[in-house]
Parts: C-alpha cells; structure tokens; sequence
C-alpha cells in the first residue's frame, strides 16, 4: 500500500532544516487544491496586524505538524513498536490533515458562522468531491473513514489520537514553535527535538520519562509566555471583534435585503448554508478582497468596520472593572443605539475564545517506574501555571473618533 | 516640524527585535492604506510555491529598511555628521516607502504590466489623492517631492540616495537576511550589524573601513548563496513563467472580446490604462481571487495555467543547450501552434529578470587612508563572485501532460 | 580624571559581540598581573569535570560583567542620570574587580581555606603592593578604597552596590548567560538586553518596569533551570567532595610532619596563613600541578584523591534518606576508620553551598505607578519558584572500589 | 568485541547538543589519564590571549571528533557500507585519539622542541606504559597496532584515514566549528550537519555529491574566515614568538649551568630527551606554572619574556616590507647582540607555521555521475580561495620598552 517515492522530496524549512516526504500518498495530498489552499490562510489569523511578521500560513504547520509525526515515529522507538505499519501511516496522513478543515481569521471564523473546523475537515476528507478523499480512496479503502475519525476522536486509534491532540502533541509542538519563530516573540521558544526524545508509551498512553520533567516545565513556561505575548494580546483581541462585528454587520444587513455592490456571493453561501463549494472557495484572499470592496459600499457602518479592519484602525480598549464602570457607561452613551452594537464590544479571554483544557497541564503523565504519574505530583511550578492561566481577562473596546489605538 | 511622540512606538521583529518608531510622522505612513496595503503583497512573489515559509509581506520588509535607516543614523556618526535633520528625515521616509509602488509577483508583474515600481512608487506620493501624499503634505511641502526625487534617483540628494540605493545599500541588507531568514535557506546570513558597524563617509559618497574588507566579503558570498538557492530556483522561474502566460492569455481574450463569467474589472483596468485607483486595489489577494475564479472559465488554457498556478502544477525544465535541442524541438512539436504559446517558454537568469548591476560588487568602495579604491581591489574572491554571477543560465521549459514537477 | 583611548579597544566576545574599553583605567587594570590572572582560573570549578564545555575562566566573566555596567549606563537614562561620572566610573571598576579574589575551585576554596572571595578581593584592592593598588592610585586617592567598599557593601555607594550585587545584577547576568552557553546546558538563555531594557531606578533603587516582569519570570525560570541542571548536579557535587577531602587530607599530613616529595610551598604558605602573595600565586594551573604530583607521593589516601580528581573517578553517590539509611551504614562500614573519613561524606545543597538569598527572587522589585512592590505580588510563578527552590537536597557519596561512577 | 554499554552515556556539548558513547572500550579511553590529560590543554594555545573565550580544551575537540565519526557512520549509508564493523570501530577509535599527542601550545610546542604530534601520539598508543595502550590491547591484540597506524597514516585502512585527515575530515570540522563557537568569531560558521549529509564514498575515496557543491563553497569560505580573523591574527602570532623565545633562551641557560630558583625538572627532560613519562606530565598547567616561577628568577631575559608571555605584554609589529626596511634596522640596532636575539623575530605566515596543504581545497573531489572531479572545477570562487591563501605574510616583531602592545 505504500508506494515509497523513488527519491525522497524534500521541503526545507527554518524550524527543522528539512520536512522529508518518503510516500507518494503524502505528495499527492499536498498537491491536492485543498491542501494547496492552506497556503492563503495565515495561521495565526488577526494576530499578524499586531506581530507584523507573524504572516505564516497554515499550510506551512500542516507541513511542519506532518514531519514532526514522521520524526516521532522515526525518532521514538516505543511509539514505532506500538503502532502497527497502518497506524503509523494514519499517525502521519492526521498530522498532515488536522487543519484542512480551517476558514480564514482562525477560530473567530468559527465563532461566526458557526462550524467546527475539526467537523468541517472531517466532511472535506469524506466527500467524494474533494481531491483529498479521491487520493485517499484510490491507496485504501477505509483510509478516509479512519482518518476522519482520528481528527473526530471517535477513539478508535487512541494512541495516534493523542498524538495529535492532547496537551504536549504534535500539533502544538509545531504551532507554538512557528508562531514565536514568525512572531519575533520575545520568549516562547521550545526545544522540539528534546521533547520527542524523552517521550514513552506505556499501556498505550503517550507519556514522558522522569528525566524530561525538566523540559516539559520549560515547555509549559513557553507556552504561558506565548498566550501572555502573542495569543492574547489586546490589539489582537480588538482586531477579532472588529471582524465579529463586521460579520454581524453584513448578516444583519443580508436580512434586511441591502444591494451590495461587492461580489460577495462566496461569502452570502457560507452564511446560508455552509456549502462545501463555497467553503473550498473560501480563503484570506477572498475574504479579504470582499472586505476591500466593503470599504467602497454605501452602508457606513459596514464601511466603517471593513476600513478598521483592513488600514489597522484598532478599538480602543479599558479593563471591565468596577473602578471603570461609569467609564464605559459613558462611553457606550456616546453611541447611537445602532451603533453601540457594532461600535463597541466585550472581550473575554478564557473559555469562550480558548478552549478550556488548553490550560490543564496537569494532565502530561510521567512514567515512574510503571506507574503514570501527573505532571504536577512533580513540580509545584506546573501548579502555579495552571493557576496563574485560569483567570479570567475581561476587557471592554470601542471605536474611537477618527483615532486610530496601537 | 519632527514631532517626536510622546512615547515610542515599537514593532517586535525577529531580526531586530525592535523597530522604533520615534515620529508622529512615521506612525501616520505606517497607518495610510496604500502602506497598509503591502501586508497582503508577498515579498518573494513566486518563491513562496518553492520556499513555502518564506511568506512574509512587503510590509515587513519596509519597516525593516526603516528601522535599518534609523540604525545608520544612530550608529554611523558618519552619516549623522554628513546629513542635516531633515536629509535624517528623508532617509527614513525614503527607506519606509521605496517600496511602496509594488504590485503583486514582485518584477513579473512589472514585465507583464509594463509598468515600474520606482516610477509608480513617486505616483503614489506625489499624487494629491493619496494618504501618503496628504500625510507628507501635511508636515511640509517639498516632502513629497524630495522623498519621490530620492526614489527616482534625481541626484539632489546623493548620499541618502546611495543609502537606499546601490551595491550595499539599507534595501539589500534588510531583504536578503528577512528572505533568509523566512526561507528557512541554509546559507546566507548576513551580519547587518557589523556592516553598519564599518561603515564611513567620504566625499559624500557611502564607504567602508578597511577593517570590513573580510565583513563585505562575507557579505557578497551570502548574496551569491541566495541567488542560486532561492532567488534563482528552477520551480520559481517555472511559476513565473506560468503567470506570464496566463497574463498573456488573459490579454489575448481580452483582445478576442471573450466573455468572463469572473469579476475581472480591477485586472482589466490594469491592463488597459494602469490607473492608480486600480493599482492601489491591486494585491495578492485580489489577483489570487481572480485566478481562483479562472479555474472555472471555459477557455480551457486560460483555466489550465490559473490552476497551475495555484494549486502548484509547475511546469517541468530542461537546459537550453545544443545537446537538448532535439529534445526540445519535439517536445515543442507535441502541441498545437496555439498551445505551444502558453505551454513552453524560455527562462534566462541574466539582465532581462534581474538588473544586471546587482552582480557589481566591485563599486563597494572602501577608505584605504582617505582615498576611495573599489573593494576588487583588495579581495580575489570578490573578483570571482563577479565572474561566476555573469554567466547566464538557460532554461526551457514546458507544461508536462498531467504531471506535476517538483 | 577620566583619560579616554584615543581609539576604543574591543575584545571580541560570543556573547555580546563586542566589549568596549573606553578608557585608559580600565585597560590597564585588565593588564594588570592580579587581573591576567583570573585567565587561569576556571568560573566553575568543578563543573567542567561534568560539563566538559564549560571550561571557560573568571577573566571572561570579569570583562562580561564590565561590559554590562558600561551598557547599563549607556543603555539605561535612569541610573545615567543617578550616577555622577564618578560613580559611573565606580561602577565599571567594581564590576571588573568583583571576582579578582576568587582562588581555584570557586566557593569550595574558600570553605577549605577559610577565606571569603570579597574579603580577599578588598585585600588585593587595597594593598599597595598589587598592580590593581597602584593603578587606582594614579587616577585618584580614593578610588581603591571606594571600590573596596563597593565590594564590601559598606553602604556608601548604595545603588552602585545594588548593580554590581543584588538578586538580579550585572554578576549574575553574565555568569548566567555565560555558564548557558559554554556548558551547552539546554535550557537557561537569558535575554540580558531586554532585562537592561525594562531596568529603571526610583529612589535611588534599581527596580523594574511593569512590561518587564514577563522578562524577570523568565529569568528566574532560567535561573532555576540552571541551579538543578549545572549548579546542583551530582557529579558537580561528588567533585566538590572529593577536593574537600583532599584538602582535609593534605592539612592532616602537614600536621603529622609528613615528608612531601611534592614542590607544595604555596599551598602550604596558603594553609599556614594566606599571605597575599601566596594567593596570588595560586591559580588553577599551580594547584592542578600539585595535585598531579601527589598521584606520585607515598600516602595511598592522598595519591588515590588526587587520582580521583585528575581523572574523574568520581565517588558514587546516594539519596540521603531514611530507606537509604542502612544501606548507607553497610558501606561506611566497608571503610576503616581512617578511610571512612576521607572517602565518604555528605553534600547538602542548601544554604552550606550557596547562600541562602540566592533564592529571594520575591526581592525584586516593579514600580507600579511610583511604588516599589515585591515581584512576588504579580506572579504566582514566582512564588512556587522559591518554594522548590527552597527544598534541601541532601546526598551520600563514597568512593567505590577502582569504580568510575559518571 | 564491541560490549555495547547497557545504557548508553552522554556528555553535552554546545555544538551537538549531546555526544552519545554506545560502547564500554570508548568510556574507558576517555577515563584513562592520558585522555584526561587534555582536559588540561587548550586547544587554540596562544590565540586565547586574543581571543580571550576561546578558553576550549583538546578534551572538549576530542570528543567532538569522535562524535562526529559517529554520526558519519551513523548518516551516511555510503561510509557505512564500506566499512566492516571493525573498520568502524578504528574511525571512532582514531577520531578520539587523533590529537592525543599534543603538548601545550599547539604546533609552537612541537617547532621548539622538534617533536611532531602526531607521532607522539603514536608512540603514547603503542607504549605499554600506557592507560591507553592496556585499554585497547585488553580487546584485541591488532587494535592499538591499526589505531597507531590510521594517526600515522600508513595506508592500511585508507578511507577511515581520509575520514580523520584530508581537506574536509572529521578533525577540521569539529575544531573549526569549535574554535567559531568559542573565539566569538563574527564568521566561521559551519553547516557540519548539511555537510554529513552530501557525503558519498566512490571507489573506496571520501566524495561529495554534486547537490552539495555550495556547501563546500560555504566551507571554505568560513574557513579563509577563521584563518585571516583567529588563526593568523597579529597578536597570536606576537604571543608565538615570545614562547619560542622564551623557549630558546630557557635552553640557552640550561647550555650554561644557569642555576634556576625554579622546579623545573619535567620541562628540562622534555628538552633532553623528550622521555614519554615527562611529556604525558607536560600540559599547559604544569608549564605556566613554571613560567610563572620563570618570573622570579634572576636572568632579566628570561623573566621579562615569562613576564610577557602571563601578562600579555606583547611584542609590537611591523610589515616586512622593502618600505618598512630602515625602520627595521634602526630598532634592532636599539637592542644589544644579545637581547636582539630575544627580544625580535620575524613570522612568517606559510608552510613553516601552518601545513601547506591546509589550503588546497581544489582536492576535494565531487562525484558526477560516478566520475570523481576536483572541486574547483566546479567553482571560480574556491579557485581565487586558494590563490588567496597562498600569499605569503611576513611581519617583524619586537619587543616595546615598557609598552604594551595590543
């Protein structure tokens, strides 16, 4: 079933050196439109108007999430003995996939028109329609099914599962790597290649030896680092609701039966009905010219938001504290009623934007002689983390005249 | 007239670390929309389908030139000494925005469209509708037409101009380590500091110290390593080969009057007056769109190269040399007269894609007890860099039966 | 007072490119004999024998901690403006003089001889016999005196002494970074300018910015990475032991008039009463020499610890714990009486080694809005680092027969 | 014969992040006291009074040569399958011990007391005197026989000796590399990774594969680098003469029964009759110390040079020039006969200091399509290299009154 290339491909790569292809499946998928799509969807969606050159795609840690699976199965013997050819396979066609099934502007897309890119990567890799499925169908049969139910975690392939998707996997191994190398974050860098070295398998469960306890700590501490710098910076945060409310905009808008100017029938098929076709034709590009011609339409607030959006004219932002209460009261005052709903918004960083167990570190298990131990019996710096993540950062925005908030 | 702010804005980057930003001035550039567009235009153009993270945008790119002029102000007490506040000011003003008259493809489109980005560039600031233009009229009148005259090299200002402009000059530093540094290519770092740190001024012309001979040596073998790994890659002149058929193409329907069911206007204005209002809505994300929309044309060549391009299907190269010349003549053979305009093509790496004074190393001049004597002088290897670069590379290439090159 | 070089000499230096001597005071004071010295003195000990790349010297260290006081006065408006030239220049002398009473083998010389580094260090400053001495005595009548009490921490200086000693200064900045990068440890990188950059000065405190605790987070963090990897670890330590012992071995032949074939007079002049001249002597390479030649003498103990230390053959090592306890008993019993006392032992890493306020990060402190507040209060992290850092480590190590424990 | 360890030993190392010993005759090599010995002498000699971190040790090069022997057979098939398992064990073996006859001062050394290295080492290999020699015999007979053979280059075992020394070996890759790393070089930087990676074996002879031309340019561009920045730099070359002076005069005072204050027995038997016990006590140690005793004693010639050599007050400088030849002659007629002899020299940077072939890059052979080729065949710039390097530099030296000379 796997037809090695005559000669490896390679990709070079600033994190790794070289991304290697060894099969002709995984080429064929690469060279599939909807994976050569992920080359116009910036990974890191609003939070390169803040980090300029943060500009990185989705296709390059699609890429860089695949050879990080091909290395832990080259790299760790205890994986490569416990996955069979098969499953190895599976382990290197999800890392490679897990993203397909992303929009443009990352999980705020999601938010607004309201769809799972983990559902949508899982229709996309079983319709008969998409390059995708055809590839994998033509190698093996029940190659889609089982990779579809890697990225749904229907349990099947636990051990790839959770190589994919837990919290020290693949995935964000790459992610967090790539975006404090493309981001010029201050902190945030991990040593990729030490953590694979002191990863186990012990009754079928990923997990890491006493010796790495150093090492995740320090991962944990970059990735603490990381949300503090990047993921949650405010002007990011503004950016992402400026978008919310542009979408909500254009729907409202949309029901009312307004003539646009703008060619936006890609973008009217996604808000009615989500349709694959549409969803294939989506892309920053797309979306970004639509919001261009935005800028020349005749509904102001529309205009408004698209102009915010593109030039970089930021909302201002105060902390929701009591102590600033009457402030923002104030300031909402200054608003029309129908522009105190587009013009001003609230944003709170914790469950809603990032998903909870994204801060449960505890959960990295440690073998101590045969027994799996949670990561933070060992190091009250973990404990700490865990604390320090789980509060809550409420802020509230709001246009400002003519001013533009850096 | 420099009004500095109140407190300096900063831009991290990861080759600087900080781009300061000290002037109300430079903060409303940065901010005007035709700036702003420049995130959404890849600096590399085509390299981006070889190199797949070097994805950064002309935006970075200009803000690093920026940062680079403000750096030689600072640390070259030279420089600082030889030009008068407001040449200071130009030097910063004329590194932000010489490249502001990019379009998208970088050089191809210029070959296709006819135009130059130097001379569009002065049209953008010297004409009263743009933000650029307002904002520089705004702090004083010549500014415009000073900063448009060192862009297009009018001599008033020669020492500023050799800054932004010659052998080793603030452009170069800054684009060949940002495309090192994002191409993940294995050679080609440069030490920007230690450059800076040699430079002198004599005679108002831009030189160098003795004592950074072996410095601008190194500099030059870098320079030759990322001609032949990255700017000069057989699959990025493949991909720009087959953007200049498909612009071709698109004319030649265009002539024929064909009927596009794409929202082709903006392309069209291009391509029949060159407007600026439809060059400042010109990007890589509108010009992407529309080749995604030619994927679903009828004109089947038309539709053929668009899904080349984007999704990656390359056309495959032999060397133009007498031993291939059967060869090629046969290949030719293979297609009708009509498909052999579109599907084969020529490609020499020589004066035609790059200017030709890029490879004259030798006119680096160095300080050798106050006379000026050209860095050749003093160092074979650079002689030879000089003679190696010269030879022109020929390439044919042709569009490969279903087959996709890599 | 102040004479500069005509032309600035630099020294080349991995970490910070290049380290830059202004003034004629300082070069001769690194030219003195008391300073060139400090090149044969290794900055870890015996950390080299585990880390086998972290063989560099006290006289690196003692340019690198110069280097950060100039940059800190060059770089930092605050403590420029809160030092008069004269205390600038204090600063960079008892930067450069910190170390100059440092012997051999780090703190574990100075527990065997009973001296104190500082103490020591003053001795040098002061007495007119030293280069150093006449040096600062040239320049200015009070100098040796003030920069020994500097070193002192008399009081008279405060600021001056908070830069050079305090829980984040100019020493451990280098020595950190330093031992990272020569130890080749993975985790500890510190990034020295960022924390220059958030350093201010209120009330004649140094402190830190508010932007700036993210940075002090991961300084401690880096701190704590290298206290468990490199500082504390156990080989480190069974080197540490067995110089010890060495050293108790040679004080007991000496008091039993025991006849050395060895050339030992300065070791013995250093036992008997520390002359000055004695110590200055004494250098890594004199001791090493001695003890290269007691492989050679009579008594087994003394040539087997010497042995031991030449060529690594490390005392085996045990957790000193209740489960361990009879185990621990057994072996002593192996030992005669006389053995037990030399080849077995305990280390404790706790306050014996290093001092206890190594570890008061909470002492750091952020001005928040003109106050000075504990860094402790702003991060939970911190907190927990002092907490693991506070545990005691406690082991047994002996000497196992012709056994060479890594 | 080759008992792999049960688990298996890491040192870390800055350069390779972790050097891995697999096999027990390794572990004992390195633990025995000959190897330990290099612990004790730098690697660079002289260059460190410069270049003050370039502090590494022989110890700390020979193991990084014997790791990169690993990871040649480790990495590349073709050396691999050339090699029968003894085969490979002899190019670990020889790796490790390649500079095991070294003394202090690197070449310098063998200059003044007409030795070679590299037969010292020979004879220390096949001396049954020896912790090496027992260790090696203890597993096969022929061993210390082959190891001796492959150092002294009797072509036995020609590739593995290609492997250890030829124009891109082993050696040369971990010292340069090394030496960049640790001196602070500005360039000098190796790819020893990508390098491995284009090695081939072609007729039993050590090549390169065509993809890897630029790599090898990049090489040897990095290594005309460190020549001109580290190995040749004045100041080093100052130091040199001063040894070989103090050398001369230390032996011109033994000719006439000068009675010496000094222990100075080892250094008196080197010069007799170069005994191996005296050499394996000779190490950089054990001779500044007697240079330091040197400082005390009564022969003004003989103090001032051991004065200058541990205080660095170095010799001046002037070009050997027809333009410099008056100059010349008047400050030699300054000295007396006698101390002219001591007190000025000539250097001349060739075939006396450095091994010519050092610089004939145009060896290393590149396989085209299964024909070897010389590389500057390929390469204009590795041509003008090696034309480069030819030229001979000449430099006067001489003592300064009092000055020192930096």
């Amino acid at each position: 079933m796997l037809k090695k290339l005559a000669e490896e491909k390679v990709f070079r790569d600033p994190l790794y050196g070289y991304i290697k292809i060894e099969y002709q499946i995984i080429l064929e998928l690469i060279d599939s439109s909807e994976f050569q799509r992920l080359r116009r969807i910036r990974q890191l969606g609003g939070n390169s108007i803040v980090f300029h050159t943060a500009e990185h795609s989705r296709f390059s840690h699609s890429l860089g999430a695949y050879e990080l699976a091909r290395r832990v199965i080259k790299d760790v013997s205890d994986v490569r003995l416990a996955l069979s050819d098969y499953e190895q396979l599976l382990l290197m066609l999800s890392a490679l996939l897990h993203d397909i099934g992303h929009g443009p502007f990352s999980h705020i897309f999601e938010t607004v028109l309201n769809f799972d890119h983990e559902n949508k990567g899982i229709e996309i890799i079983l319709s008969e329609t998409t390059g995708i499925n055809k590839v994998l169908n033509k190698y093996k049969k029940s190659l889609a099914q089982d990779v579809a139910g890697i990225i749904g975690k229907k349990g099947v392939f636990p051990l790839v599962e959770s190589l994919i998707s837990s919290q020290l996997d693949i995935d964000r191994l790459d992610y967090m790597e790539r975006d404090y190398y493309n981001s010029g974050a201050v902190y945030g860098h991990i040593d990729v290649e030490r953590i694979i070295r002191v990863m186990k398998v012990h009754n079928q469960q990923i997990c890491f030896k006493e010796s790495g306890v150093r090492a995740i700590e320090h991962y944990l501490m970059s990735r603490y680092q990381m949300y503090f710098q990047v993921y949650y910076h405010q002007a990011s945060r503004s950016y992402e609701l400026i978008i919310v409310h542009l979408f909500k905009r254009y729907v409202d808008l949309l029901n009312k039966d307004y003539k646009f100017k703008t060619n936006h029938q890609v973008l009217m098929k996604l808000v009615n009905n989500m349709s694959l076709e549409a969803f294939l034709k989506t892309d920053d590009c797309r979306i970004l010219t639509i919001f261009a011609d935005f800028c020349e339409e005749d509904d102001d607030i529309l205009k408004n938001l698209a102009d915010a959006l593109l030039n970089r004219k930021l909302f201002a932002c105060l902390e929701d504290t009591a102590a600033n209460k009457n402030k923002i009261e104030k300031i909402k005052a200054n608003f029309s009623d129908e522009e105190r709903k587009y013009y001003t918004g609230y944003s709170f960083v914790s469950q809603t934007l990032y998903k909870s167990e994204r801060f449960l570190p505890g959960k990295i298990l440690i073998l101590e002689n045969d027994k799996l131990v949670p990561i933070d019996k060992y190091s009250k710096i973990i404990l700490s983390l865990e604390a320090s993540a789980s509060q809550t950062d409420r802020k509230f925005f709001y246009r400002k005249n003519s001013e533009i908030k850096r």
